[in-house]
């Protein structure tokens, strides 16, 4: 299963970057794991709320496949344990899922298209992130919950 | 009102540190703000869970003062989203609060005397997150309570 990393918005910020790569890096060897970031659309500044959402929304979708399960990052989503995200993902390997799609949308939220095409949502906290800062708590996440299915020591409660 | 915010460890990890120092500094232009890193006991490796939180206990009780608000950071604690923090703390201020203190415990958690000491018990999230990561958001979401509660741009849902 392949573990790919869906963000809209800017490039890595620098004093983040390194801790997004830190982890992504320790994601890889555990599952192939790759970082995509789509540029908004390029006259976003122009559009309503709405309409960005709506464009950005055909930019992700174009990105994904019929098969891939979409994870939606939101923080009206479920909230789940460390625990209980490596067992999600354990589930989805499981399930022989080619692809694990996880998705940070753009500063707006996600149009109704992708919320509906979503397969889980995730909320992080009840609290607001900025986006950069999501990143790094995703990679971060996922590399403890590699390490909690292979009872490896950087996790402990 | 000062805040001050104390995390027991090490000192912050250089590509951690410099998004800490950031939002420190932006908290700044609100309120006097200071971090404290207290580091573990020397022998500590030597100590079992317990009497290594109760030395750090002590540790930190030492750099307390009676009027202190100090607000433990815990997973076992109330959510607060970041309009509600930003609340909080505007609550503690008009309660003419001398000092809020945000606490970081150690690896292993905090002894009872400061869960018992605590004012407030504040989770995060149901995630754990590392010691270094746990700066940063609780840096980051300070930063994004001053905003909200001086109407400002910075945060937006």
């Amino acid at each position: 299963m392949k573990i790919q990393l869906i963000s809209v918005g800017k490039v890595h910020e620098p004093y983040m970057g390194a801790g997004i790569e830190d982890f992504t890096a320790r994601i890889g060897k555990y599952f192939p794991v790759a970082w995509q970031i789509i540029a908004p659309p390029k006259n976003a500044a122009a559009m309503d709320d709405k309409e960005l959402k709506k464009q950005e929304a055909k930019l992700i979708l174009q990105n994904l496949g019929n098969d891939d399960q979409l994870i939606l990052l939101d923080e009206r989503g479920k909230q789940l344990s460390s625990t209980e995200l490596a067992q999600f993902i354990q589930q989805r390997a499981n399930e022989s899922s080619k692809r694990l799609v996880f998705l940070i949308g753009g500063a707006y939220g996600v149009d109704e298209t992708i919320t509906k095409r979503a397969n889980f949502t995730w909320s992080l906290s009840k609290l607001v992130f900025p986006h950069m800062l999501v990143r790094l708590i995703l990679a971060e996440q996922l590399y403890r919950a590699c390490t909690i299915l292979r009872n490896e020591k950087y996790h402990h409660q």
